[in-house]
């Protein structure tokens, strides 16, 4: 133990063990919050945590009461994100934020999203039993709407809160309710009045660094038996929410040169960028590829009907804006074939594209550093999703994220993760926090 | 003229113009029984003439009210297809069936089946006028249930009426209901039962010969000039009207080598059988492919989620049955590979097929020869589609069919025909019936 202990004890360095042991006895914690947000937001199969609706405005409830029963200073914002404040000494030092989500796909799992909000929650309650006192505020968010497929718009709530909420992003409709986003945050206690004028909760500038724990989307880490990793990058993409294609309805015996089969079509464009997916692959070029939603219309289609119309969404996503836009002109190329050869026509509606996101090099080093020092096993892992982090990385905060493994892929009801294996995390987290918030 | 025309006078020649003048002198009724037709049968879009429905049981009551009031002797079966049958002398005499299907597909045309129907009516009522006495009785069938999209079964109200229904038909559900067909057959006025105790209404034996007038399905006439045709085949089938593919829904983020994509498999299969196709084509062989549903599950599917399950509709047609084993034997070899490639399951389901169908060689050559006589120009065309007179050609009944010019194919609300075509078609039918009826 230092000689200063008693003068600078925020400064003191804390044993791994000690870090150890105050993050493991949070464990009740960790599993009544999973639990009651599980109970809270079923559903049917698997968990709904709709966008600014019953079931997210229920995870910042359950937030909320955790950190107002834990003495934290809780505040929201324009756009009804959480914030829940462990004070530090320096009212003006740069804070340290930590968080994740709150939301949901329509029928996803538990811990996307919500794992980060706890594991911030746990880093604060580890660090005040140990007995530090910080320099700088320790903040938890709780972020609104992060999965785009509600309002097919990247990183609402945080670009909300950075002032970087594209134009226009106000009037996306969500896809079930139909009712904009401008309605919703309403709805849910935000002031989109307020985002329209320009306000937003937070100064880059009076940000130390914004980190994110976040349960892996694929099983690498299962793959590769590590429990968690410390991300090296989270890609960019590029995103067609409401393409369609249009031909024409016809007989079930129309002879090929007569007809205009949209779905045909549709198949012709996946298989397109299938094959430069497989191409990007054979070089070591990580992208993906993936059609959302890929069908023909429900209310027209049937077995002796050629389809006349044909609807997709498209994500496109790389770590390397050049890689992107090199797919993306492939894209178009094969359209303009496709529309040639099958006498359709392509409509991609809307586009939507977020940036590459670097995360710090110094934060993530110091992470592996820390998870060496406490004797946790952490591979390096390019982030194969977007998140918040990304939103924070293009407004110039220093960011980086660690990734629980997860045996079945996130965004689906099976969805897996091992409270050991978030503990892990939630460990190296409050390492970092433990050594930076002074 | 005949010098026995006072004795024999069935047996006597009427001349062409004779004949062209019959059937014009029936404009009248045509254009006003297609416009009663269209008005009780709205799809908005199209036509809704659901298969033992209110649109079906509609044109049955159009035709029995048009017969009942000509003096034409109306039945009709446990099947519910209607009979107008204008009597001959002659009740041992094989008698000659007109007609076709009064059903339609979910938003369909007014013609697709309905013409079939009119032009018997058109035909008895000429030959009427022309004073002719027939030998033989002369029927129009009002066929039930011909458009399997409904029930997923094929000629349901030939098969029925001919004792070769198969087993377990009765049990199919409609697709929109998920009522039974017994259930739907009881409700239009049929009798089940007796279907089931294998009760039929017609005997191949006693049938001279089953021609049906039918709207082309594609715009081959139209792309050719002519005005009619006289079919020169059928085609065979199979079917798989409810298939899936079961992959695994993931994080829209999942690297490749972890997905399980349904609809990049459904992809795949469609892109396999595309080729297929296209290699018969370039062969000279004519077939056709059509997945009419093709699609993610709406209540799973999102822009940020792999699609886990697809689900699919297939229908491959040929005139040869040697041609239709050999592309069903390439399909399975590609599920096969597709399953390995892309760690997914196909589940085709029941699987339905329709027998190829012989046209009669003596009745396509006098057809031809009439159209010449009248000055009508006709050209030959292998069906693209199934059509009730496969049936009748599977159960031993010689058949015959006339297409008539549809510019914008069938099975859809743009479904067009011109009266004059159809009276075209008409005529060419009613001078084979005026010279067969004896």
């Amino acid at each position: 133990m230092s000689a200063l202990a008693g003068q600078q004890r925020i400064a003191e360095p804390i044993t791994p063990e000690a870090i150890r042991a105050a993050v493991a006895a949070q464990r009740g914690m960790v599993e009544r919050l999973f639990a009651t947000l599980a109970a809270g937001s079923q559903g049917h199969p698997g968990i709904m945590r709709d966008t600014y609706g019953a079931g997210e405005n229920f995870g910042h409830r359950v937030m909320v009461e955790e950190a107002s029963a834990a003495g934290l200073v809780v505040k929201t914002d324009a756009a009804a994100n959480t914030y829940a404040t462990w004070r530090g000494a320096d009212a003006d030092a740069p804070a340290i934020l930590m968080g994740s989500h709150l939301d949901s796909v329509p029928h996803g799992g538990n811990f996307d999203g919500a794992a980060g909000v706890v594991a911030g929650l746990v880093t604060i309650a580890a660090l005040r039993q140990l007995g530090v006192q910080p320099r700088r505020d320790v903040t938890v968010m709780g972020v609104r709407a992060e999965e785009s497929v509600w309002f097919q718009v990247s990183y609402i709530g945080s670009r909300s809160a950075l002032g970087t909420l594209p134009e226009g992003a106000l009037e996306a409709k969500r896809i079930d309710t139909g009712r904009s986003l401008a309605d919703h945050i309403a709805e849910s206690g935000g002031d989109p009045e307020a985002l329209r004028r320009g306000g937003h909760a937070l100064d880059p500038k009076r940000i130390r660094a914004f980190l994110e724990v976040h349960i892996e989307q694929a099983p690498s880490l299962f793959e590769a038996g590590f429990p968690i990793a410390i991300c090296t990058g989270i890609p960019g993409n590029f995103r067609y929410p409401n393409a369609r294609i249009v031909g024409r309805y016809d007989h079930v015996g129309t002879p090929r040169r007569f007809r205009r089969d949209a779905a045909m079509a549709g198949m012709a464009l996946a298989h397109a960028l299938d094959e430069i997916w497989v191409a990007h692959e054979a070089e070591g070029t990580q992208i993906a590829v993936t059609f959302g939603r890929f069908h023909t219309d429900a209310e027209m289609h049937g077995m002796t009907t050629v389809p006349g119309a044909f609807h997709f969404s498209l994500d496109v996503r790389a770590y390397d804006e050049a890689v992107l836009a090199g797919i993306e002109a492939q894209m178009h190329q094969a359209i303009s074939r496709i529309e040639t050869e099958r006498n359709v026509t392509f409509e991609l509606g809307q586009r939507a594209s977020a940036a590459v996101g670097p995360v710090d090099a110094g934060i993530r080093a110091a992470l592996a550093q820390g998870a060496e020092t406490l004797g946790i096993r952490a591979m390096p892992l390019g982030s194969p999703a977007s998140h918040d982090s990304a939103a924070f990385a293009a407004a110039g905060v220093p960011v980086a994220m660690l990734f629980v493994r997860n045996e079945h892929g996130s965004h689906n009801p099976k969805e897996a993760m091992e409270i050991d294996d978030f503990m892990a995390a939630a460990t190296v987290l409050t390492q970092w926090v433990a050594e930076n918030a002074g």
